[in-house]
C-alpha cells in the first residue's frame, strides 16, 4: 500500500495542511483507490480461495483424509476469524500496545529533555538553549514528517471519523501510510512537551487501525468486505481510541459516541464496551508488567475521602465552576478558530509560512518554550512540570494554601514548582490558567498530529483547583457546623473543574465519566453531573464545539445540528429549500439525451422519470450505471459487432484504415484524457495523475440496492465520442464530427475481426447509436430512492438525513418528482435559520408562506391534475422542454 | 381525568391480568381516547387564549399599558414554560419526591413488621403469624388495589415502554388512574418485603409523570401537544426513573437507552442526563435533609482499600463470576417464563386463581414468608434482613471468613445474621442464594406492580461474597507475593457479581456504571466490565433478556432483535416476506369501490395506486380520511343540499316524511351502532361501551405528513350505509336497499332546510352517491410512504423499521406496487431464522432462490414491463381483477 509517489501526492494536497479546505479531488480520488483496494483484495482472497481447492483436488492421490481435514479445519479458523469478537480483541490489543508505547516513548522523550535541562545547570544560557531547541527539533521534525508522508495526519482526527461515519468517504485518511505518519508524528509532539493532547489522534489511530486489521481480514474470508460493517467497527474503534488512551472504557464509549455520532444503534454498543474495555485492560496490565504500577489501578488516582466527599454548601461553588467552565470553553473554541482565521487571512504572513512550511510551527514551538522556561517566566506557572505531572499535583487531596498563607504548603514531590518564594499559589495558578490557555489555542493550530482535550483537561483541573484553594482560605474549617469539622478538599474542585471544561469544549456530558475513570473515585458524581450540565448548557448556545468548529474551517461535508429544543419551531419546509430544477432521465430518452444529461450535471445519481410529461419518479440510477451504459452503446464491441454484420452484409469493401489506433491512442492518454477505467491489478498505480474530475465527492450509502455496482470495465473499451464528452471539463459538440484519434484510448485488442473504419465512419456510427433509445435491460435502477414531501419539515428531514445518512433525497408530489433536497441545501437552510449566537432568522422564502392557511391545497391541486391526466392524457401540464437538458452546466 | 368507570374496565382487561395478553381493542380505545383528549386539551387551551386577547380589547379604556405588559409577561412565562428544561426540572423534582416518599414508606412498612415480630418473640407461633400475615395482607392488598384500579400497573413497566417507545401507542398505559395503582401497590408490595424490586416500576412511573405533566403542561402552550416530542420526553423520563431509584444518574441514562431503545438519538441524550442528575440530587438532598445522611453519598457505600483494589491474578476468579452470572441469569429468565407458562396451562388451577383473583399472591407471599422465617429455616439465608440490608453486609469490606473458620467473623451490625452457630458461612450462602434465586423468580410472577432488578442484583452480589469468600479462605495472605500482604477483599467479588448477574439477566452493560454509582467507588472498573460483558455474552446466547420474555408473554406488538453479529448471512430478502395481496384504492375509483376496500380490510393506512393496471404508487391515505370521505359524500349536510336543490327544481313536491329520524335514532346508538364519533367536550365519556371496533391497533409514527389529521367530524352527520356497512364486524350488503331507520345518527339538527327523504329515497340517493367517482381534493394523502425493494435484505428492513419506528412499507418494483411487509412479517421473518437457540433456520421461501444468480434481474423485466406500456397503454399486465377488491376479509 505505501507506494513511492508520496511526494507528489504531498504537493497535491497543498490545501489540507494548517487547516486546508476539503477539496472534491481529494474524495475522488480516495473513492477510486478504494473501489481499486477492494478489487485487488477480493480478487485476491478468491485466487488464494481457488489455489486451496486446486490443492485439494490435486492431492487426492496421497492422504486425501488428510488434506480434507487440514481444509476443513483452515475453513472453520477462517470462519472464526469472520466473528467480531476476533477482531474487536484483535483490535483492542494492538491499540493497547500502540497506546503503551507511544507513552513509553513520551516519557522517554520527556525524561531526556529534564536530563539536558537538569545537567547544564551552571550555564542559565546554555540551559535555555537545551529547554528551547529540544521541542522546537522535535515539532520540527514532527511537522516534516507528517507533511512529506500523510497530511492527513495533521491535528486530532475526531472532526474527519465524524465525517467518516457520517458516510462521507474519506479513505486516504484511512491508509498505512496515515498511520505511521500519526504514530511518530504524535510520539515526537508530546514529547516536546507542548500543550497538545493524546486523545484525538488516538480516535483516529484507533480507526486507521481498524480500517487497515479489516483490509487484512478480508484476506481470510468475505465478512470484511461488507462496507456497513466496517463503518459499525469505526465506531468501536473511536471508542477503542478513548478507552486506551486514558485506561477509560466506558468514558471512552459514551465519549466516542457523543462526539462521533448522531444517531446511535444500541445493538453496536456491546462492541465498543467489549473492544474499549479489552484495550484499557491491557493498556493497564502492560504499566503492571514493566513495574511502573503494582496493580491495576486508575491512570491519575485520587485518594479523597470516602465518607464525606464534600458538603450540599459547597454545590453553588462547584455550579460556578460549571458555568465559568461553560464560558471559557465558548472562548476557547472561538480563540482557536480565531488564530487559524487570522493566519490564513493575512497573505503576506501565509505566503512566507507556506514557503518555509516548517517555520509557522517552530516560532510557535520558540515562543511557548521560551515562556515556559522554569528560571524565567515558567517559574511563575510550575512550568518545569510535564502535562502529566501538573495533573497530577493538581488533583493531589491535600489543601496548598490553608488560611490564604503559602506557608503550609507541602513540599513533596512535585507540588513544588508551584510553590514560589514571593508570590502566592493563587497568582501561581492563575498564570498558569491565563498563559496555558492562549497556549493551547495556539499549540493545537501547529500542522501537527496533537489534540486539544489533555491541554483543556488540566486549564480545567486548574480552574476547579483555584477555586478550590479560595473556598479552603475562606472556609478554613470547613462549612459544616455540627460536629466534626470536615476540611474542603481542592483537589475535588480540580476534578469538578477539568471534567466541565473538557466538556465544554467538546460539547459532551460523558467527560464526567472519563473523569471519574481517571481518578478513579465516583464520589463527586453529583457535583461533577451538575458542573458538566452547566457548563454545556452555556457554551452549547455560544459557540459550536471545538470538533464542529474544525469541521467548518476545513470545510468538511457535515450535517449541523438542530438547536437545543426549540426544533419544533422552525417554521422551514422542504418545499423552501428544494432545489426544483432537477436533472432526471426519462424511460424513453435516446443515448444522446442520456449523453447530454451526462454533460450537464455533476450528481451521483439521476432521476428515472416516466416521461417528461407526468414526471413520475420510477426510480434512480447511479452515475457510473449510466455512464458504462452509454460506453456499451458506444464501445468497441458492439462496433465490431456491426463491422462484423457489414462485412458478411456486404463482402466487397476493402478496409481502409486499420492500424490507426493501434500505437498513437496509447500514448497520448496521459497527455489530454483525463479519464482513466484501469484494469490493472497491481496495488500501485504509477500513471494516476492529479485527479480532477468533475465527479462529485463520494458521499455513500445512498442506495437501498445493496450490491456494489461493478462497472462493466476491461471488457469493452470507450469510443471516442463518449469520452471526451463525458470526462472532459469542457466539452465541445462542434468537434463531434471529426474527433481526433488521439481521444481513442483502449487497454486489449482482442478481437477476432479487424476494427476497419475510418474515424469519419466511426463518427457516423455512433451519432446512430446515439439516436436509438435506451435499453435500461442490464442497468442496475435503485426503485425506491428516498422520497420527501413539499411539506416535510425541516426537522423531520433532518432527522431522516442524519438517520439514514442520506446525500440527497427526491421531493415528490404524489408519484410526481418535483424537487431534490441534497445535503447543501439542508445545510444552508439550518445555517440560515440558526446562526452561532442561537438567533434564528427566517429563510427568505418561509416569509411568503402564511402558516395560517397550511392546508394541503397544493397536495390537493397536483392530484386533480394528475386525475385530469388520468382521464386523458394528452397534454403535457408543465412546460419543461426536454432540450432544457441540453444546456451545458 | 379519572373518570368513574373503572369497574366496567377492571372488567375488560381481564386478559392483562397474570401477564395477559395484548389485545388489539386495548390499541383502538387507547387512540381514540388519546385523539378525544388531545383535541380537548388544544380546544381549551385555544379559547383561554383567546379569552386572554378579548380581556386586552375589553379593557383598553383603562390602565391599558398595564394589561398589555401584564399579558406580555404572561406570555413570556408561557414560553418559558414551553422549555425543554423546564419540564425536565418539573419530572425530576417530582420523581425524586415520590421515589424518597416511597421509599420511606417501605421503610416504614418493614419496621413494622420487624417491630412485630420483635415484639412477640414470647411466643414462636404467634411470631410466625405476625412474620407471615403482614406480608400477605400487604400483597394482597397491592394485587387487589391494582387490579381495581388499573391492572395495567401491574408487573415491571419496561416492557411496556419499550413497546411505547417503539412508537406503538399504548396510552392505557400512561394514565393518573395507572399512576396512582403503580405507586400505591409499588409501596405496598415493597413494604411487604418480598424479593421484589422497585426499578422497573419506577421506569413506568416516571413515565406516567412525564405523560401527566406534559398534559398538564400543554394547558400553557402549544409545544406539548408535540407526538415526537412526547416520545422524546418519555425516553428522558425512563432514565429519571433508574436515576431517581439508585441515585444513579449515568447509569440511569445508560440503562434506560439499553432496555428501551434500539436507535438513540445523541441529540436527546442531554435530557435524559439532565433529569436524571437533577432528580438523584434532590433525591439525595432529601435524605440529607431528613437527617439520614450526613452529605451527598452513595446509597450503598462501600469502603474498599483505594491503592490495591484487586490483584492482577484474581481476574481469571472475576472472569468464572461473570461467565456463572451469564448462565444463571439466563436459568433466571427461562424460570421465570416458565413459572409463568406452567400456570397459564394448568386449566384446573387457572380456573381457580382466575375465580380467586387473589389466591395466587397470597399463597405465593405465603411459601415464601414461611421458608425465610427466622426462627424456621430462614435462619440460615439471613432470613431476617432487608433486602437492603442484606445489600449492604454483602458489600462489606471485612472477610467474613478467614481460613474457612467462621471464627473471625465479625459481630456489628445486620452481617450477624449471616452467622450460624453450627452452620458454615459458605452453606448460608449457597442456601441463600438457591432459595431467593427461584423465590425472585416466582415473586415477580405475583400481579402486583415489582421488578426483578434488584432481587437479581442481591443474588449476584450474593454470588460474588460466595466466590469471594472462597478466595478468601484459598488465599489467606492474599496472592501477591513481593513485599505488602494485600489481603482480598471479598467485598469486591460482590460487586462483580452484582453487576454481571443483573446484566445477565437484562443483557445490558450499563448495570457496571449503575454499580459503580450505587457503591461509589470505582476501583473495580475492570472486573466489573471484565465480568459484566461475559456473563452478556453468555446470556444472550442463551436466552432473551428479562424484558424480552415478557414482551413476548404478553405478545406486545414488538421487532426482535438481529443477532449478534451474523446478521450479514442472512439470505432472507424482502421479496420472501412480503404479503402480496395489498388492498389498495386507484385514483378512478367510485365511493362504492371506497366502501368495498374499506369494509374488507383493517389496516391503518391504504395505498393509492394510479390505475389497476399500472399500479403506481401514488401514496397512502389513512383509513379515518377514507372514513371522512365517505361520511361526506353520504351524509347529511350533502343530502340536505340536494334537497334543497331539488326544493328549487321542483316546487311542487310536499315534504312527507319529517320527523322520522329526529328522535328514535338517537336512543338506539347504544345498542347496536358501535362507532360514534364524539364531537363532545367533556373529558369523561360515560356512553364509551366495550370498544371492538375492527380497527387496527395504533401504530404511530408512520406518515410522513406531520400534521394531525383533523377528522371533519361535528359538522356533518353520518349516514346510514356508510356507518352500518363501515363499523359493524358482520357487513350485511344484502340489506343495503333498506336500512332500518335505527342507524341514522345525528349530533346536531341545525340545517334551515327540512330533511324531507324517506328512508328508500335516502337509500337511492346512497345508491346514487355510491357510484360517483371518488374526488380525492380535500384528502390528505401522504404522497412518500416509506417504500422497500423486493431485494431489499433482511437486515436492512429490520434497520429502516427500527429507525424510523414504521409500521409497514410497501413494497415498489420501478414504481409499481407489489407488496407490503408489516411488522407481523418482519418479526416471523426473524423468529423464523433466529431461534432462540441462536440456530438460524432458512425460511421455506429463501431456498427456492439461487443465491449465485441473484442478479438484478427481476428490476430489469418488471422495467421492461414499464417500457412497453409506455409505448401502448392498453393491455393490462397482471391479471388482477377489480373485482378482487369485493372479497370480504
Amino acid at each position: 500500500m505505501a507506494g513511492g509517489v508520496s511526494d507528489q501526492r504531498a504537493l497535491q494536497y497543498e490545501q489540507t495542511l494548517m487547516y486546508g479546505r476539503y477539496t472534491q479531488e481529494l474524495g475522488v480520488y480516495a473513492k477510486e483507490e478504494a473501489a481499486r483496494l477492494k478489487e485487488t483484495t477480493q480478487r485476491r482472497s478468491i485466487s488464494e480461495r481457488s489455489r486451496a481447492l486446486d490443492l485439494l483436488e490435486y492431492d487426492k492421490g496421497r492422504c486425501a483424509k488428510c488434506r480434507i481435514c487440514t481444509v476443513r479445519c483452515q475453513k472453520f479458523l477462517i470462519s472464526r476469524v469472520g466473528e467480531d469478537w476476533i477482531f474487536l480483541i484483535l483490535l483492542g490489543l494492538f491499540m493497547a500496545l500502540v497506546s503503551w508505547v507511544v507513552d513509553f516513548c513520551i516519557a522517554i522523550c520527556l525524561q531526556a529533555q529534564k536530563w539536558m535541562y537538569g545537567g547544564l545547570d551552571s550555564n542559565v544560557f546554555l540551559q535555555y538553549l537545551a529547554w528551547v531547541t529540544y521541542p522546537v527539533v522535535l515539532i520540527t521534525f514532527s511537522a516534516g514528517f507528517t507533511q512529506i508522508l500523510a497530511p492527513q495526519a495533521v491535528g486530532s482526527g475526531i472532526p474527519e471519523m465524524k465525517t467518516i461515519l457520517r458516510g462521507v468517504v474519506l479513505k486516504e485518511y484511512l491508509t498505512f501510510k496515515t498511520f505511521v505518519a500519526k504514530v511518530i508524528g504524535l510520539t515526537c509532539a508530546l514529547g516536546s512537551g507542548m500543550p497538545l493532547g493524546k486523545e484525538g489522534p488516538f480516535v483516529h489511530i484507533a480507526s486507521l487501525c481498524a480500517a487497515l486489521l479489516s483490509k487484512f481480514m478480508s484476506l481470510f474470508g468475505g465478512i470484511y468486505e461488507n462496507e456497513s460493517r466496517n463503518i459499525e467497527m469505526l465506531a468501536a474503534a473511536c471508542a477503542v481510541g478513548v478507552g486506551c488512551c486514558f485506561a477509560a472504557p466506558i468514558g471512552g464509549v459514551l465519549f466516542s459516541i457523543e462526539v462521533t455520532s448522531t444517531f446511535f444503534a444500541v445493538r453496536n454498543y456491546w462492541r465498543g464496551f467489549f473492544a474499549a474495555t479489552f484495550s484499557a485492560f491491557i493498556f493497564r496490565v502492560l504499566a503492571v508488567w514493566n513495574r511502573d504500577e503494582e496493580t491495576i489501578t486508575a491512570l491519575f488516582k485520587t485518594r479523597f475521602r470516602l465518607d464525606f466527599p464534600f458538603d450540599l454548601q459547597e454545590l453553588p461553588a462547584f455550579a460556578v465552576i460549571g458555568i465559568a467552565s461553560g464560558f471559557g470553553g465558548a472562548l476557547f473554541v472561538y480563540l482557536n478558530r480565531l488564530i487559524v482565521q487570522f493566519i490564513r487571512k493575512q497573505k503576506a504572513i501565509n505566503r512566507f509560512l507556506m514557503k518555509k512550511r516548517l517555520l509557522y510551527p517552530a516560532l510557535v514551538t520558540l515562543l511557548i518554550s521560551t515562556l515556559t522556561f522554569p528560571p524565567g517566566f515558567g517559574q511563575f506557572m510550575a512550568g518545569k512540570l510535564t502535562q502529566k505531572e501538573s495533573l497530577v499535583t493538581l488533583l493531589d487531596n491535600r489543601t496548598w494554601a490553608k488560611q490564604g498563607i503559602a506557608e503550609e504548603f507541602d513540599y513533596i514531590g512535585h507540588s513544588q514548582a508551584w510553590k514560589h518564594p514571593q508570590v502566592n499559589v493563587f497568582v501561581t495558578l492563575v498564570l498558569f490558567i491565563v498563559m496555558k490557555f492562549w497556549m493551547s489555542a495556539l499549540a493545537t493550530t501547529i500542522p501537527v498530529p496533537c489534540g486539544a482535550f489533555m491541554p483543556v483537561f488540566v486549564i480545567g483541573a486548574a480552574f476547579g483547583r483555584l477555586v478550590g484553594e479560595s473556598m479552603a482560605a475562606w472556609f478554613p474549617d470547613g462549612i459544616h457546623t455540627d460536629g466534626i469539622i470536615y476540611p474542603i478538599v481542592p483537589g475535588g474542585y480540580a476534578v469538578v473543574g477539568a471534567a466541565a471544561l473538557s466538556g465544554a469544549v467538546t460539547h459532551t456530558v460523558s467527560t464526567a465519566v472519563i473523569v471519574f475513570e481517571l481518578t478513579g473515585q465516583i464520589s463527586h458524581i453529583l457535583p461533577v453531573m451538575i458542573a458538566v450540565i452547566l457548563a454545556n448548557a452555556v457554551a452549547q448556545s455560544l459557540q459550536p464545539s471545538l470538533y464542529d468548529s474544525i469541521i467548518r474551517i476545513k470545510k468538511l461535508p457535515y450535517l449541523p445540528e438542530l438547536g437545543w429544543g426549540h426544533h419544533e419551531k422552525y417554521n422551514i419546509r422542504v418545499e423552501d429549500i428544494m432545489v426544483r430544477d432537477v436533472r432526471y432521465i426519462t424511460l424513453n430518452c435516446t443515448y444522446r439525451d442520456l449523453h447530454n444529461v451526462l454533460l450537464t450535471g455533476h450528481l451521483k445519481t439521476l432521476a428515472l422519470v416516466e416521461s417528461a410529461a407526468s414526471m413520475i419518479l420510477l426510480g434512480s440510477i447511479e452515475r457510473a450505471q449510466l455512464q458504462s451504459l452509454l460506453s456499451q452503446q458506444l464501445g468497441r464491441p458492439r462496433r465490431l459487432e456491426y463491422i462484423r454484420e457489414r462485412t458478411v452484409a456486404e463482402k466487397k469493401r476493402l478496409s481502409m484504415v486499420s492500424d490507426i489506433e493501434s500505437e498513437p491512442g496509447s500514448q497520448r492518454v496521459s497527455q489530454e484524457v483525463r479519464f482513466q477505467i484501469s484494469t490493472e491489478e497491481s496495488s500501485i498505480s504509477p500513471t494516476r495523475t492529479a485527479p480532477q474530475k468533475p465527479l462529485k465527492p463520494a458521499l455513500k450509502k445512498t442506495s437501498v440496492v445493496e450490491r456494489p455496482i461493478e462497472m462493466p470495465t476491461g471488457t469493452h473499451d470507450n469510443s471516442a465520442i463518449g469520452l471526451k464528452n463525458l470526462f472532459c471539463t469542457n466539452p465541445d459538440t462542434e468537434g463531434m464530427e471529426e474527433p481526433p484519434p488521439s481521444l481513442k484510448i483502449f487497454f486489449g485488442d482482442d478481437g477476432d475481426v479487424e476494427d476497419d473504419m475510418t474515424l469519419r465512419e466511426i463518427a457516423e456510427w455512433e451519432e446512430q447509436q446515439l439516436d436509438e433509445q435506451v435499453n435500461f435491460n442490464n442497468c442496475k435502477i435503485d426503485p425506491a430512492p428516498f422520497q420527501l414531501v413539499e411539506r416535510t419539515s425541516l426537522h423531520k428531514t433532518h432527522t431522516i438525513f442524519s438517520l439514514l445518512g442520506l446525500d440527497h433525497a427526491y421531493v415528490t408530489s404524489i408519484g410526481r418528482l418535483i424537487g431534490v433536497v441534497s445535503l447543501k441545501e439542508l445545510r444552508k437552510a439550518i445555517e440560515g435559520s440558526v446562526t452561532v449566537k442561537g438567533v434564528k432568522v427566517r429563510p427568505p422564502l418561509a416569509s411568503f408562506r402564511d402558516s395560517g392557511t397550511s392546508s394541503s391545497e397544493n397536495e390537493a391541486t397536483e392530484l386533480h391534475k394528475l386525475w385530469d391526466r388520468h382521464k386523458s392524457l394528452s397534454l403535457p401540464r408543465e412546460p419543461t422542454p426536454p432540450d432544457s437538458d441540453e444546456k451545458c452546466q
